[in-house]
């Protein structure tokens, strides 16, 4: 069972409880029952009309409104109710909710949001995408072995390189931080591949992308817009002259293929790792079918068991809290 | 006079040489004498063969080889033989040889690498894009006076706009560092936009956007890859089917223009902002004709006293070393 917050995307609860029905798994359904339509199938519905808004300060709203509709999804995955948590666009308080209520894999010190990005050479997982705007080596540590754990089970990587995002490719680039978790990580049992930079984000040239939360924020906010940019721009400029139209339109069908191909919701959203439960936070602007992917996503992570796993890998890569306790952990 | 360092650049001296001559402004010219033809018309030559590479640690291959080039065009702007320092591509030595022999403007904690990016929407100057990889409030407060100086007076924007780069658009978003720069910029006299996110830095949203050289490194550097990704994709569709490539034949015109109108060769590289006379980095790949955008935009920074508007912006705004030294400054 995958419990889902249908409040919070940009499509209303309609959209969501669209994306549960469709995904064939069996969904517990948070949300306005009167915008949600009957339980039936594989969805039951549970009314929890009450959202918590993005703008609202996520820890103390979700410590505040047990009746809100995230808090009660989450709830339901700390009582054994549901396997996994999906929320449909809010990413504050459902890390929020998640954390307090699913509660982290012993050991780790943060939760990372990590985004899973479809690039035309193949997808990517950035973390952490803007869960921890400060973070310490340790941290980057118990990062990129979460994010490892993620892509080899759940996305069947085949030992998934990780990258270290820094400023240069050589061990010495970046801050001091960054140089600690570089050394770490080289001495540890992951294919790392050491420092990659900006430019090596959107080409893929590695399977995971270890960055603390606010540099990674931008990059993924970076990238979004830069590709929109440009395909806009290579739009108006077709439509600038008649001949240009005309060829605009013989490439619509390659193009169309490429953007369905490309397509965030397809891929399901992000995913935060590091909790006892596996959580998806679906983009707001998700219709149905990304409903639907993040849902089949969540399914996945409980069936290939990323948590345990992810903990398993944790300890016998010796980055959990405990183990590192006596080297240069200042917890 | 503009003292060039022709070492550097990806396609060799005699790129450089070229450009220094199409640029029609007086050249001093460092490099390999017998790659960059005799000394006539605008362009003097002085044989200085010895090259810094971008791999030796740069402040210590300064210090150590006072024969090379960079060093040598740096030192004659700073005994006044010439008003400002270009080179062709090596970041770190030129940031190094322009820092010690240049100096910084008085009251200023540190140069900061300003990258200006022509974007479809207008022209955008991030900085910093990899001087300083960390930073305080302070130094912030300081890049976002003399990135809008240059705007204002080099680039002849009127009034620019200074957004916070973070990961949210409210004020409370971002790093404690973050948010006392944001205090101090909203108290400030600049048009300060407040934060802005990754999204606004592709589509121009403010003219000067401020952050740390970490950061600033990563979205640049994410940026360009992403728009070169972007465009390889759609050019990769449309060959895969006959009737797109007839298409793509009929697009070429209006995407070549596009291109032009974005061409970094057409902008001239990223500029050093804070040092007593304007200093400009070629991106490595530049050809003769980014070479003379470089030099004719070190020309322009020269005869609009960018300088001297700079020290005086930031002296009206008391965002000097000295009138913050009672406050917030630590050193």
């Amino acid at each position: 069972m995958i419990a889902v917050d249908a409040n919070g995307a940009d499509a209303g609860p309609e959209a969501v409880a669209e994306g549960a029905r469709r995904s064939g798994e069996r969904v517990l359904l948070f949300g306005p029952a009167d915008r949600l339509g009957p339980s039936e199938g594989n969805v039951e519905v549970v009314d929890a009309p009450e959202r918590i808004g993005g703008d609202e300060e996520p820890v103390r709203a979700v410590r505040g409104r047990p009746e809100a509709s995230i808090v009660q999804a989450a709830a339901a995955v700390a009582d054994g109710r549901a396997d996994a948590l999906v929320s449909a666009g809010a990413t504050g308080p459902t890390l929020a909710a998640a954390t307090l209520a699913v509660k982290r894999i012993k050991g780790v010190h943060r939760p990372a949001i990590a985004a899973l990005l479809p690039l035309p050479a193949g997808r990517v997982l950035l973390l952490d995408a803007g869960a921890n705007v400060e973070v310490r080596p340790e941290h980057l540590v118990q990062f990129a072995y979460m994010g490892v754990a993620f892509m080899e089970h759940v996305e069947g990587v085949d030992r998934p390189r990780v990258g270290l995002l820094s400023v240069g490719a050589e061990a010495g680039k970046g801050t001091p931080d960054i140089r600690a978790a570089h050394e770490r990580l080289a001495a540890g049992e992951l294919a790392f591949a050491g420092n990659v930079e900006g430019f090596d984000l959107p080409s893929a040239a590695v399977d995971v992308v270890v960055t603390d939360g606010f540099t990674g924020n931008v990059a993924l906010k970076t990238m979004e817009a830069t590709s929109k940019v440009t395909r806009e721009a290579i739009r108006g400029a077709i439509r600038s002259s008649a001949v240009a139209t005309v060829g605009g339109l013989l490439i619509r069908g390659a193009v169309d293929g490429l953007r369905a191909r490309l397509d965030p919701e397809a891929v399901g959203g992000a995913i935060l790792l590091g909790l006892r439960r596996p959580v998806v936070i679906g983009h707001g602007s998700f219709g149905p079918v990304g409903l639907a992917s993040a849902i089949g996503l969540a399914r996945r992570a409980v069936d290939e068991r990323m948590v345990e796993r992810t903990a398993a890998a944790l300890a016998a890569g010796g980055a959990l809290r405990s183990a590192a306790a006596g080297s240069v952990s200042r917890e």
